[in-house]
């Protein structure tokens, strides 16, 4: 039986949206057992209690690591957090997979200190699935802050990391890797990203060259691979122009007359699907690839559909063995 | 008489748009000369002839540095393009300011290699003015994209130059100014950014730390120093971002059923409103900072409403002495 250890705390709708995932999930993945790691009163309340089987456990911890909690030192004394108690269940073999909803700084501490870095890895990378125009494929984008200071070889590796995963995970033949740089041409950018284009071209991977910032959401590429500094501003700033644009276009509609109220109610439907289209629920969340197991943290602001879509994403990635095929992979090299 | 010179032949509205801001500006700065530069048959036919006197010239010339040209190669070789010329005119003192919607890598090598940096200026760097939530104000964002390789000493001479801009020219009180990071504690970022980050707390400036991705378009700062190769890529991305959602929004909104669609044509003009709130035609071009004249660079999909306002931007700058400014305050340094 595969299991998956759920830090219950973290995030804004901490524990109910999780126990809620938990459950929908559970219904579905009879092969899967799910250990729900948090305050045992309040778990107690949320799950029935003939759901409580071989399928679900619930694991007591007394303390939650906060979202401005230093990272490193968090995890050092806050030994019986939820958190950190399911990190360690996992390094001890008790459990196959970590997901937090929490602090993510503190999360790539565990997967980093606790479950530790697969041999040959270099550094571990952060990677979200983020949509695209025109398609319900998305593309993947590593790392996106899990490294301030990246070197051309992590990036190699994370390439190789991600095409691996988008090509057994998601299903995509043969995915398009491209390099987050400042221009098309191949001698674009600094020495980092400069050494970084040569290797990724001399691999065997599907390299299909640079792509720049605006081109990001269009669909060209299966894998954007960056150093961690720039993909996190890029990440971020995704969200940040998302919510910008959105909250004008709700300004614009109430600010407007009458004529407009109304036109607003009429194509709120419409407005709902442009969320839900931008809404990365499906996709899952964000995998630190290269530790030695799935750790996977959810966006902390996440109800209970994302949660469970990442469930199913976790799941998956337990069940093809995908940590064991690059431990295999890596260690060789 | 301040005289602007202007590259009349690039951007997707060439020469036209160009003309046609210049009659606008001309008939409201009485004090302004410009003098357009490009293809003397086309200017002629769009330039009624009554038009042509002491406040507006034209420079014929017969090359065309086109987007996809290697910029420093283009220069170098195509030495009567129109924006080749209109540099060296300003080079030569016989205009002030150089504007052009054209390749924006070849005016920036025109910019440092004809018209020169300023002594004491470590490196030129590309700053546009960008719109916020809740304020017409917008901010100013340094460097975008001059340089791919970026020093502290960089960031810290580039964030002087657009507070001293951000209070001369946009009158704006004590500016604040802000470093693009990947947190906000104070021992964040690569080397590169902690170093800037020190370099910024003990200079004159009114700092006020890190800001990050997420918050660029908050209205937090009055103006936000960020390496060249993040600040690219994040300016493109705010651009990517921005197109991504205006396309998914187009299209729920035609794809919807009867109600929808009459609800969109109710909401049109508020829609048309978050265009113009995204427009950033009113805060002028991107200009780079730390050459001996003002060097604009105005969107090449620009119509007329952006190139006047460009127009505007750049006479006060030269009006106000900007540059002048700049030359006292780092020769002697």
């Amino acid at each position: 039986m595969r299991t998956i250890a759920i830090d219950a705390m973290g995030g804004d709708n901490a524990p109910e949206a999780i126990v809620e995932a938990v459950l929908k999930a559970k219904a579905e993945m009879p092969d899967t057992k799910f250990l729900l790691f948090g305050d045992k009163e309040q778990l107690r309340k949320l799950i029935p209690s003939d759901q409580i089987n071989d399928q679900l456990g619930v694991v007591a911890t007394t303390e939650i690591i906060a979202d401005e909690d230093e990272p490193v030192k968090a995890i050092r004394r806050k030994k019986d957090s939820s958190m950190v108690v399911a990190a360690n269940f996992v390094k001890e073999g008790k459990a196959d997979a970590l997901l937090s909803l929490g602090n993510t700084g503190a999360l790539l501490a565990c997967g980093i200190f606790i479950i530790g870095r697969i041999k040959g890895i270099a550094r571990p990378g952060l990677m979200p699935t983020l949509p695209v125009q025109n398609s319900d494929d998305g593309f993947n984008m590593v790392d996106v802050g899990a490294n301030a200071k990246s070197k051309p070889e992590f990036l190699l590796q994370w390439a190789e990391m991600a095409s691996y995963y988008a090509e057994k995970i998601r299903g995509i033949q043969n995915p398009r890797i491209m390099l987050l740089n400042n221009g098309s041409e191949s001698d674009k950018g600094d020495d980092v990203h400069q050494a970084a284009y040569e290797l990724l071209k001399d691999s065997d991977l599907n390299f299909q060259g640079n792509i720049e910032g605006n081109e990001l959401l269009l669909g060209k590429a299966d894998v954007v691979v960056t150093d961690g500094f720039t993909g996190n501003a890029v990440l971020k700033n995704i969200e940040g122009t998302s919510s910008f644009i959105l909250h004008i276009l709700k300004d614009s509609l109430l600010n407007g007359g009458v004529m407009t109220k109304l036109g607003a109610l009429m194509v709120n439907g419409s407005l709902s699907s442009l969320k839900s289209k931008f809404d990365t629920a499906k996709y899952g969340g964000a995998i630190l690839l290269g530790v030695n197991a799935p750790v996977v943290k959810t966006h902390g602001r996440s109800n209970e559909s994302p949660i469970y879509f990442t469930l199913k994403q976790v799941d998956k990635m337990i069940k093809e063995n995908l940590v064991q095929d690059f431990k295999d992979e890596f260690a060789t090299k």
